[in-house]
């Protein structure tokens, strides 16, 4: 399956970030998975300086990872932006939705942030818009909602995103040659699947399988 | 791919991280993709208080990602800690070899780093070691190389690690609820290549595989 994609804009200081945190516990009170991917566009410094995963990053690594018993995390040098979708697929593909933090060029729906004290003009087009979050009246047709009716915009994205993609069964991702292959039809994602879990489940040791990883090298 | 995968191993303070910053360097001019795991015990803070990612993860979120022009980076909630063969294939499998620093108790060829005035004993028995760096001599049938011979440590690194990794026909690793099943014979390995292989050419825009990753949740 893929996952489903909310892109929440808005201004600089429009108050994206406030409105994230606001919906996040409530899409989790409802048994959500949640991932949120932040669109930086400056380059971002996560990571301190002199620590060791700070240090493998100095001297030249690809990749720096670090694992724990409560988290892991990547840091991994790209050459270009990677595209919203393939980040999802190769990072966010066992959420059950990504929130995304800008990302106002995209095609994923949006919900625009919006604050009088900023300014009172939108950023995008009505027709681009599932929602705005505006403390201001906007004369639109899209569904308004106050800075803090978090609830109501979870009810929305639940009703109009969540709902349409639960239906299939199986969530393949198939990559060849290091580039993620659409598999857009759920006939084609059941093939695949049900053909490798027949496989896998000839061989010892893999009872109640779940989740199946398999990299092959021809 | 089916990344290989060294660990530099040591006591505390015995000078992994430094001699990790000089073997990068190396192996990086030799061409190769390197990723690096760093093994966390305790539990660490990447993320910086306040920042939008890290308002995320407070707020809830399983993953926290964030993708710029020059790098990207995701922090994840884990349930127990990953396994290193889990982590790589996840998140490493566009490098030409994983270093990691820390797993001591794993099954990769294992580089003790051990420094005099830390301890000059062993962490590791001695058929467990690919090398030894160390600024004192021990009586070990194990090649040792002085701690400013990254040189040497690359050479024996592509010698022993990574030529070998390159020979293989078909590389299979299968993953099932997190955990690799281990295919020994190759008639098993080339019967599941051979159908994934199969399976996967049917599909459209994957001429030329050469590598195949699959990972399906059922």
């Amino acid at each position: 399956m893929i996952v489903p994609i909310v892109s929440v804009v808005g201004k600089s200081d429009s108050g994206k970030t406030t409105f994230i945190e606001k919906l996040i516990p409530i899409l989790k009170g409802r048994g959500y998975k949640i991932a949120t991917v932040k669109h930086d566009t400056h380059g971002f410094e996560l990571d301190r300086e002199g620590k060791d995963t700070w240090r493998h990053a100095r001297a030249g690594a690809d990749s720096v990872l670090i694992s724990g018993p409560q988290k892991m995390a990547l840091i991994k040098r790209v050459d270009g932006e990677m595209g919203l979708d393939e980040i999802v697929a190769e990072y966010a593909r066992d959420a059950d939705l990504v929130i995304t933090e800008g990302y106002k060029r995209g095609d994923k729906p949006k919900i625009e942030v919006s604050r009088r004290e900023v300014s009172t003009d939108l950023l995008c087009d009505e027709r681009e818009l599932l929602a705005i979050v505006a403390d201001h009246p906007l004369d639109l047709k899209v569904p308004q909602f106050a800075p803090d009716d978090a609830e109501g915009v979870a009810d929305l994205i639940e009703e109009k995103i969540l709902k349409k993609a639960r239906g299939s069964e199986h969530r393949v991702r198939l990559i060849v040659n290091g580039k993620t292959i659409p598999l857009g039809k759920k006939f084609t994602q059941d093939i695949v699947a049900k053909t490798v879990a027949g496989l896998v489940s000839a061989l010892h040791g893999t009872e109640g399988a779940k989740e199946i990883d398999i990299s092959i090298k021809l």
